[in-house]
C-alpha cells in the first residue's frame, strides 16, 4: 500500500485480490481520521466507484473498455471539489499544483503491483521459451544471457494482452507518428538533465543494429574502430564483420577494479582510427564511469576525430552511490559526434521484442545514419513500439521495486563472496546486474566457466567471449530470486570445496 | 463438430463453452452406433479425460504445465489399443498407417477453434492501435492497409499468452537452431512440391527487408531495376531509396486483367539492368500468374541475366480455380536466380510481429545477401518467431475457414460490384483479399480515393500509390465481416447516386 498526503486529503493506492475479481483501489481519505470519502475500484473486469455520502454507499460502473487508471486521474484532477462534495465532504481540495503530482504517483502505483520477486523458482522458470533457460539440461542453473527472471512490469504485460486479446497484431502506425521521439527527449531531460529534439532520435529494433549499422556508415573497410575490452561480445562482431580493424585499448584492472587506459587511448591506432565504441555502464565489469572519466575520453575523441558510439543500454541500472552521465550530454561539441544507443529492453526485462532508440548529435549523424535506408533495418513490431512506450511511461515504479531487489542481491553477493569465495577478486558492480568474477588465482581447469558448468551445474557466461583479457573471468547475473542465487553461489562453493 | 472415421472408429472434434471453463474435446467413439468410449477435455483450465468401462465415468487429470493437445494425440498414437481395452471396448484399432493422419488432422482441429467473422464489428475494431483502424476519423470505414478484421488463429494467440503470462519475454534463442528454416522447406514441398535444402533459408523481419537487402547487396547504384507496376508501393522505395533506376515495364490491362507486357520486359531498360522485382500473387491487381505466364518471365530474366526478387507473401491466399506457382520451382535453372520472400504474416494476419523468410536459389545467392551483416538487419522477435511457427505448424484449419469467408466475400463484392457499381471495372481477383477498382468512366473529383474517403467515408487505398497506371483506380480489402463490407459498399454506392 502507497499513500500520498496531499494537505486534508490522503490518496491510498492498494492492490487487491491479485489473480481473482480484484485489481488496484484507489481511496480518498481524510488525513486527520482516515475516513474513507471516495474509493475507486479500478478492477481488471468492471471497474467501478464508490462514494458514502451519510453512510450509503453508492457505486457507479465506468464504461467498459475505458482505461479505468486514466479516467480515475483525470476525473478527480477535473472536479475533485464536486465528488468530494457529492460524497458529502467539507473538505477543501488541495490546491492544483499539489494534487496533479500526487495523482501522478497514484496513478503510476495503480498500475504497477509489484511483483513477487522471492516467488521466482526454477519450475516456474524452466518452461520459457527464451535462451536463458532453453540453452542448458534442467539440472543446470542458468546465471548468462543478460535476461532477469523476474516477470515484467504489468503496464507492459498489459498492452501485450489488449494486442493478443483484441487480435490487434497488424501494421503498427509508422514510429513516426507515435510519441517515442518525444517520449524519449522527455525521459533524458527528467533523469538525466540531457535536452536534445525529439528529431534526433531514430526507432532501431536492437542496439545492437544500431551499433553495427553506425559502424557500417561512418566508416570504411579497414578503417580503425577502437574498443575497450572486456566487452560485450557484439562489439567485436561489429568491427570484423564490416570488415573494419580493430584497435583495441584494453581498461586497466587496477585495485579499485576496471579503468579506461586514457594514454594508451591517446595512442590507439593511427590516422585510419575513426571511431571508438563506448559501453556505459559498462558491460561485463559493471562500472558505471565518472564524469570526469568520461571527459577525458571525450577529449581525446575530439583530439582525434573520432565518431563515439555510445551503448547505454544499462543506463537506469545504476547502484545507490553512483550516476549515469549520457555521454553525449558533456558537452555540445562531444555530443555532435556521438550516437547514443539505448532501449526499455534491458532494466524492463523485453529483449525479446526487440525495440531500441538511436539518439544523434546532430541531423548530419542522423542523416547519414540514414543512409542506408531504414527498410533495410526492417520494420519494428508493433508490440515493441507498445511496450518501450508502457515501460517508459507507466512503468517506473516497477521499476523502483526491481532496483530495490537488484541492489539487496548486490549486497548479498558481496557478502557471499566476501565469506565463501576468497579465492575470487570481485569488484562489486556501480551498475548492471552482472558481476565479473575474477577467478585466475584459482586456476580452475579447464576454465572457470566450464568448471562451474560441469562441476556445480551453474551456467555463467565465459570470460574469454569479452576478449582479451576475459580468461580466468566468468559473469554471473544475479537478475533473479534470492533463492535461486544462492542456491548457485551454493553449488559453487561446494564445487570448488 | 469436425469427425474421422478409421475403421470401427471415429474421432470427433467439438468445441465447448469458450470464453467459460471449456475447450477442445476429442472423442473416440464406435463408428456403428455412436457409443463414447473415450473424452480427453483438452481445456485451458484443468485438461483431463475420461473413460467409461461398464457405464463408469473415470476421470484423470492432466499435469499442469502439458500441452494438452500434444499429449491427446501422441498418447493415442501410442497405445490406443490399451486404452480402449481399459475402457472396456472390445474393438480393433485401426492400423498406424489410419490412425496417424487421423489423429494430426484431430490435434488440428482441437487447436483451431473457428473464430465468428460475422461478429466482427467497427466497434470491437475501433479500439485497436494498429493503423488499419487509427488512420482515420471514427465515421470512416478503414478497408485500406492489408490487415484483415478477424480474430488471428488459437495457436498463435495461445503462444502469445504463454510469453506474456510468463514474461517469456527475453532473448530468443537464436534462429538458428529453431526449426524454423525446416519448418519453411517442409511447408513448400508439401503445398506446392518445391523442394530445397533448409539452410536455403534466412529469417527476416519483414519482406520488405528481403527487397531493400537484395537490392542493395546484388545491384549497384544506378543500375536498372524492373518493376511492373501497378505495384506494391515499397517495390518502388527499394529501387529509389537504394539510389538506383527504376525499369518499369507496366502491366498491361487487356478485356481480361492484367498481364505482363513480354514485348516490353525483353526491351526493357538496358545493360545496366540487373534484376527484376515480381510481386505473384499480385498487389494490387489480385492476379495469380499462370505457370506460362511465369516461364516467359522466366525465360527473360535468364537470356537478360537478372536476379528475380519474387514476393510471394499472398501465396496462401490464392482462390478455388487458380493456383500458386512458386517462380523459383519453375526450374533449376531460374531457381539459382530467385530469391523468394514470403512470411505467415499476410495470410495469418499477424504483419506487426514482423518475422519473414528469405529462401535463396543457390548457396552464393544467401552468401552475398549476408554481405551485408545480419546484425544490421536487426534482431527478429521472440514472438514473431514463435507467431511463425505456430502458424504455419498448427493453424491451417484456421487458415481454411479465413479462406472459405474470403471466397465467399469475394463472390459477394463481384456480385455488388456488377449490380450497384456499374461505371466501376473490376478484374475479380484469383489471389489476396483486395481488389482493384477501375472507377476511370466515373470521372469522381478530385479522385475516387479521395471522393469515396469523403463522400462515403470508406477509406480505400489510393491508385496513384502503386505507381503510374493507378490514377482513377482504388484497392479496397475485403477481409472484414460481411456486415462491415455491405455497409461500405452501401455507403460507396450511396455517395455516387
Amino acid at each position: 500500500m502507497s499513500s500520498w498526503a496531499v494537505g486534508a486529503l490522503t490518496l491510498e493506492v492498494e492492490h487487491r485480490r491479485a489473480g481473482s475479481d480484484g485489481g488496484a483501489t484507489l481511496r480518498v481519505r481524510e488525513t486527520g481520521d482516515g475516513r474513507e470519502w471516495l474509493r475507486f475500484d479500478c478492477f481488471e473486469r468492471s471497474p467501478h466507484w464508490h462514494l458514502d455520502p451519510a453512510g450509503r454507499d453508492e457505486i457507479t460502473r465506468l464504461e467498459p473498455g475505458a482505461d479505468a487508471f486514466a479516467w480515475t486521474s483525470a476525473e478527480l484532477r477535473r472536479d475533485l471539489a464536486g465528488y468530494l462534495t457529492r460524497a458529502g465532504a467539507s473538505l477543501a481540495p488541495p490546491p492544483d499544483a499539489e494534487l496533479a503530482p500526487a495523482l501522478d504517483a497514484a496513478e503510476r502505483a495503480m498500475r504497477n503491483p509489484i511483483p513477487d520477486f522471492d516467488a521466482v523458482r526454477p519450475s516456474s522458470r524452466r518452461p520459457s521459451r527464451g535462451e536463458k533457460w532453453s540453452q542448458y539440461p534442467e539440472d543446470v542453473l542458468p546465471l548468462w544471457v543478460a535476461d532477469m527472471d523476474f516477470p515484467v512490469a504489468e503496464p507492459i504485460r498489459r498492452v501485450l494482452r489488449f494486442a493478443v486479446d483484441r487480435s490487434d497484431l497488424g501494421y503498427p502506425i509508422h514510429p513516426a507518428p507515435t510519441d517515442i521521439p518525444d517520449l524519449t527527449a522527455e525521459r533524458m531531460q527528467r533523469l538525466y538533465g540531457w535536452s536534445f529534439a525529439p528529431s534526433r532520435v531514430e526507432i532501431l529494433s536492437d542496439v545492437v543494429q544500431g551499433m553495427y549499422t553506425a559502424v557500417h556508415q561512418f566508416t570504411d573497410p579497414d578503417d580503425g574502430i577502437v574498443v575497450q575490452p572486456p566487452i560485450y561480445p557484439p562489439f567485436f562482431g561489429s568491427v570484423r564483420k564490416t570488415r573494419r580493424r580493430l584497435d583495441e585499448n584494453p581498461l586497466v584492472l587496477g585495485a579499485n577494479g576496471y579503468e579506461v587506459d586514457a594514454d594508451g587511448l591517446r595512442a590507439v591506432g593511427d590516422d585510419r582510427t575513426r571511431a571508438l565504441l563506448l559501453c556505459n555502464p559498462h558491460n561485463p565489469s559493471g562500472r558505471a564511469f565518472r564524469r570526469e572519466e568520461l571527459e577525458a575520453i571525450a577529449e581525446i575523441a575530439i583530439a582525434r576525430d573520432w565518431l563515439v558510439v555510445a551503448d547505454e543500454i544499462h543506463q537506469d541500472l545504476v547502484w545507490q552511490g553512483f550516476e549515469h552521465v549520457p555521454f553525449a550530454s558533456l558537452s555540445p561539441e562531444i555530443e555532435a559526434r556521438t550516437i547514443t544507443l539505448t532501449a526499455a529492453s534491458k532494466a524492463f526485462n523485453i529483449a525479446g521484442l526487440r525495440c531500441a532508440v538511436a539518439i544523434f548529435g546532430s541531423d548530419e549523424l542522423k542523416r547519414r545514419f540514414n543512409g542506408l535506408p531504414r527498410h533495410i533495418r526492417g520494420g519494428i513490431g508493433t508490440l515493441g513500439i507498445e511496450s518501450l512506450h508502457a515501460a517508459w511511461r507507466h512503468s517506473e515504479p516497477w521499476l523502483d521495486a526491481t532496483r530495490a531487489y537488484l541492489e539487496a542481491n548486490r549486497a548479498h553477493l558481496v557478502d557471499v563472496v566476501a565469506s565463501e569465495f576468497p579465492g575470487i577478486v570481485f569488484h562489486p558492480p556501480e551498475a548492471t546486474y552482472l558481476a565479473w568474477l575474477d577467478c585466475r588465482a584459482l586456476d580452475l581447469q579447464p576454465s572457470p566457466f566450464r568448471f562451474f558448468l560441469e562441476e556445480a551445474k551453474v551456467a555463467l557466461s565465459d570470460g574469454p567471449s569479452f576478449g582479451a583479457g576475459g580468461e580466468g573471468f566468468v559473469r554471473i547475473n544475479f537478475a533473479t530470486s534470492r533463492a535461486i542465487l544462492d542456491e548457485a553461489l551454493e553449488r559453487m562453493a561446494k564445487a570448488l570445496r
